[in-house]
């Protein structure tokens, strides 16, 4: 079980970017070793999202945090959506990707149409500046996505919950996020007028 | 019949924003002698909106671009949806009602969680710079808004007509857009990746 | 003295926007007469700038907030650099008068390249609501303004403190700005990435 | 030589970034085996910058296009500045690393206050879509950089040339730029609303 929660497992959709047919494409999965050894040599690229209930304006109403547990720590944390670019993917398909993945197929997410990032985190393995990743150096874009449809987390994530933008950002809630991303959530939610 | 398109006509939602009951809010609406001398003194703010047709991930496929007859220069224009912020109202509201106003009761609009505008259109009364309009000084919040559901215009605005983001900028196009909004409708379609 | 501390004083620099000479420009300035019934009839156009000091890497160091008597309260507050943006005037011109107006001629504001703002701050004179403005519907768009060169406020800003970011979203301080402004400035430290 | 012009040398300044002394970071450096098989496993992230002169209100009134040899196509080609971001390295000192690296040590670039890019370009290795970088799938994070000082460029570049706006998007200019940034090109220039 993964703290960032985004490893691809078999089975997944490796396909669905648009690398033409004939294309001989590397293969987004790794085998463990090997992943270990590029988060040793490179910036590994991630999306993040917060999913969010929005009126018919677009005022954002709630705000759905993961709970999950965590390997590094063993504690029980709350998360954003989150996971890896994978090799030949687009931003947009790895978004829905990992939306998919932790929000299941029956919730829709409504992607920005600008791919220009609400936030940027960089994370680095050792423990100073904002953003903390202690397996890696990882450089996230972030994202606020309205999500419509019922949600039913997979994988490794236990529990989504909707609470208010005041209460995402309460002093428990903060707490309970792993890496910094107390902060991230702050400015997303600021991004949107919603504290 | 007006370039701009966007004037507030009689029994229009006034009361839509948020301004509590007690309050004894001026009505957005004001006589056309007011109008024009406000216009004199005052930027006035309007919200501009470029509605799209999205794939299920957010990739803007089409560009719904308005049939206007201009009282400026009696030619037949295209425009973007576009139209005051009244007194009292919120950005929201305003991007809602001039985009039900120009794309009728049935078409679903999309707003972005912020209100941080994709461009800042500036339109001076004088034919120099970007943008002009000779009407006023007036400073555009602009964004792209994708829409569901059918699109019917109602009143200035003779008919809606979809194309793909390439022909939308192309030159015979472009030519028939007022004030330096081919400009707009550029950046606009750059923001999201769409040219 | 005026909360918002922005009119547009005599003997300002009228013509430095870019209206041909042969044109009729209509003067920013107005009558108190003629401001108040056009508060009440349109949204008001402002600029607002956070001052910040910044490293070479463009990371931000530490926050400049003026210390300003407001005529609403009668307290002492603190306040960012905040203006009207006059008839005729760009914006990039309305943000240096007004930049120049609070820190006076020997500050040297790095306006930023895009007129695309870090924040959009809607204040209604009903206190529902993020921003709050006694006087008016107004409708600012706000920027980070690294500033290099002395500092030494004219007009009604008595005094600028240069604080650290986590000092400026300090309790103490929070509860010296108005308006909501406190919430508007941690919007523009997470949108830099200092807090 | 390469197209896109941004490999890490030896002698560069590898340990500017903020790891603590004591931490045992990886260098960035790579053998050319390790680079490659790296890049054939995840997407390499990369910033790019457009320099620019603007006047005292910051409006952009010159861009420099780097002139660059080419090693995939043997011809000359246009360039925008551009670099891998490093192991261990942020994203503000990577723009500044690239940034010296390609306009030499007498330029003084003026970061922004915001890593949140001003464009996205993502290059896939196919022939397909927006961007296009024969050797790998990377994710650039383009920003605009004002630049004071003189450029000497440094390396592969062979010289910079200096010219408006409308020139550097005209169609002569437009053809000399690989891999689809003449488009980025644009997109940076109509968010400056120097076009």
């Amino acid at each position: 079980m993964e703290a960032f929660g985004d490893e691809f497992g078999e089975g997944s959709d490796e396909r669905r970017w648009n690398a033409p047919e004939m294309w001989d494409v590397q293969p987004g999965w790794m085998s463990e070793e090997d992943l270990a050894s590029t988060r040793g040599r490179v910036p590994m690229l991630y999306v993040e999202a917060l999913p969010v209930r929005v009126d018919a304006g677009g005022r954002v109403t709630s705000v759905g945090l993961l709970l999950r547990g965590s390997a590094t720590t063993g504690r029980i944390t709350r998360s954003l959506v989150s996971g890896r670019v994978l090799h030949g993917e687009q931003l947009r398909d790895a978004l829905m990707r990992n939306l998919e993945k932790d929000l299941g197929p029956t919730a829709f997410p409504v992607l920005p149409t600008t791919t220009i990032p609400a936030a940027i985190a960089e994370y680095f393995p050792w423990p100073t500046g904002r953003f903390h990743d202690p397996r890696q150096h990882a450089v996230a874009l972030a994202f606020v996505v309205p999500v419509t449809g019922e949600c039913h987390p997979r994988q490794d994530a236990l529990e989504i919950s909707w609470v208010s933008p005041e209460e995402a950002v309460s002093e428990g809630f903060a707490e309970e996020l792993e890496g910094g991303r107390s902060s991230l959530l702050r400015q997303l939610l600021h991004h949107v007028g919603a504290i």
